[in-house]
């Protein structure tokens, strides 16, 4: 149903971003980039949640000088973060970065940008023009909406980095605020056929931080927006992705691990539902295979309100229905609502 | 930004939906609606959290006869939610009811619903004309899509009750999966000056129910379409209104206590901003003013990257800068930085 946006298609170490390629998750480590045990340890996690694309922060010397560890020990792609300083940029392609960001708020030299330019060129590697409306070039006129500066700023340096024969670029445009950063990336969205990389910045704890990112870059995907997703949290990176997950699952652009399906409970339900779901969901956590459960509180809306579920319970007082597809296939007594459920799933992923 | 669809506005109990009406938060009660101290309790928890529409499910007579004391006792438009007795939704008019809402799936006998709308219209509430993908009539047609049946069930029963010169309708199409719901909404959208009542069914525990549901009520109210939302949660109803304000909040569309931007942290942060941010959150739980509070990791970037702040903190090694609207106004140890942020977070909401 979602019409994807027509992106040129890049390499980001082994990973294939835009065109038709799978929306990837992207994540960033909080180590101490300089702290190279604890950077792998957390790379191998995000491996483990399902990141695709790693970027590590690299602002002085001395972090630039870990890189080399990190990307031998590396099992993700991984993106060099830089800012300020363009010597660093340097340093992580010579060390075999996979991909760079670059934020034109904070390099914009076009001697120094060549530089970096000319080596990434040669290595292949792609930049990411990476705008943040906090830490945008000075206006190029009062009162220019931020959605537009955010736009004109990137895309002077897409263009300067074109003129250098330079083609591997991705672009993001990120705000805290929702609707800024959805007119910016609409914007773009037609002005280049590069792939676009989302976000919304600074978007706060997980709770607040992960709707608000829901809200933004699900609404940018419904428009067929978006080659590569990051949810920033203030959070565990593996939280990040979890979230990044749910949001295109939400969207049937991606499939990961199970779906739970649980009706709201009200003055109709008989038993616990929310302890029920709460029980189930538990036992799925294990599960990475996609498989839909539902657990319903009316035997009989139950089975037909979730009748795309590949399994599921309908309870009732003292006993409840176990339906696949929609069709009840056998009955159950409430004390063993949660196993046999459970047994059923199993059965399914096996 | 967001164009609203024009609706008509009606009144449930003293709530304007509609029209230029703010978008309006409703939940429902879980407890036995027969237990009526429990039933009350938790409609003043509502109240309390800013829910501005409360539904009881009456599933029986027994139900229906305990409305009279709940009506006289709540502190919110009450909606009866009524399915396959229509005697039901009768006794609900006669004891006071703000609000009915009929699943045309489960109530259609036509003799039946005129009875409802006659004693409806005499006492001027509003139906919700509530169609829900799982409960369904028998399709028209073979292989008919999902949100086509939907729309259809929906306006047939609209079609019904305006020939009974009866207008005080809300409409809505909830199911569980995202884009088929957007699809119904967008559809009937332009077919009916009706409001809106949006919400994703049975989307489960809050951790992934709320981000379905912020996916699926943000793209509908981003664009213009929405005159009331509901999240439907496994868990307590606050939760859902919570989580709806959040929404509401992430478009700009509300105003509802504190918002807390703040960074994801990574490797340039030399502080431990995920704790930070934890603790002013638990601090802000209290203020139900408006109020935009940041907590940053760079001293460099953070005061810009939240310039639209009401009051923020961007912490370096040992010392930060609290910063007003992007300025800068003064500098504190990093022992002091919660209570420092706290006393001008509250020198701005008192």
């Amino acid at each position: 149903m979602i019409q994807r946006r027509l992106s040129k298609v890049i390499r980001i170490g082994d990973v294939t971003v835009g065109g038709e390629a799978p929306i990837r998750v992207q994540s960033m480590t909080k180590t101490d980039t300089r702290n190279t045990r604890a950077t792998i340890r957390q790379i191998q996690e995000l491996k483990d949640c399902g990141c695709e694309l790693v970027r590590i922060a690299v602002p002085d010397r001395e972090t630039a000088e870990a890189i080399p560890i990190i990307k031998r020990n590396s099992s993700l792609p991984l993106i060099a973060d830089i800012h300020f300083d363009y010597r660093l940029a340097l340093i992580a392609l010579q060390a075999g970065i996979d991909g760079l960001r670059l934020n034109p708020g904070n390099i914009s030299d076009p001697e120094q940008i060549a530089k970096i330019v000319h080596i990434a060129k040669e290595r292949q590697v792609p930049i990411r023009v990476g705008v943040n409306a906090g830490s945008l070039p000075p206006a190029p006129k009062p009162d220019i909406p931020i959605a537009e500066h955010m736009v004109k700023t990137a895309l002077a340096q897409v263009e300067f980095l074109e003129k250098l024969d330079f083609d591997l670029i991705k672009i993001s445009l990120k705000a805290f605020d929702v609707p800024a950063t959805i007119e910016a990336y609409q914007m773009i969205a037609g002005k280049t056929t590069h792939p676009l990389h989302l976000g919304i910045t600074e978007a706060g704890l997980p709770r607040t931080g992960s709707l608000r990112s829901a809200v933004g870059i699900g609404i940018l995907l419904y428009q067929g927006i978006g080659d590569t997703i990051r949810v920033s949290l203030s959070a565990h990176p593996c939280e990040e992705v979890a979230i990044a997950y749910e949001i295109l699952k939400s969207l049937n652009l991606r499939e990961h691990g199970p779906i739970l399906v649980s009706c709201p409970s009200c003055g109709r339900a008989e038993v616990d539902i929310i302890a029920l779901a709460e029980a189930v969901d538990k036992e799925l956590k294990g599960i990475t295979k996609p498989v839909k459960v539902a657990v319903m509180g009316c035997i009989v809306n139950g089975p037909g309100e979730a009748k795309d579920a590949d399994v599921g319970i309908a309870c009732g007082k003292g006993k409840g229905a176990i339906f696949r597809k929609g069709k009840v296939v056998g009955s159950v007594e409430e004390k063993d609502f949660l196993g046999v459920l459970m047994k059923k799933v199993f059965e399914i992923v096996r």
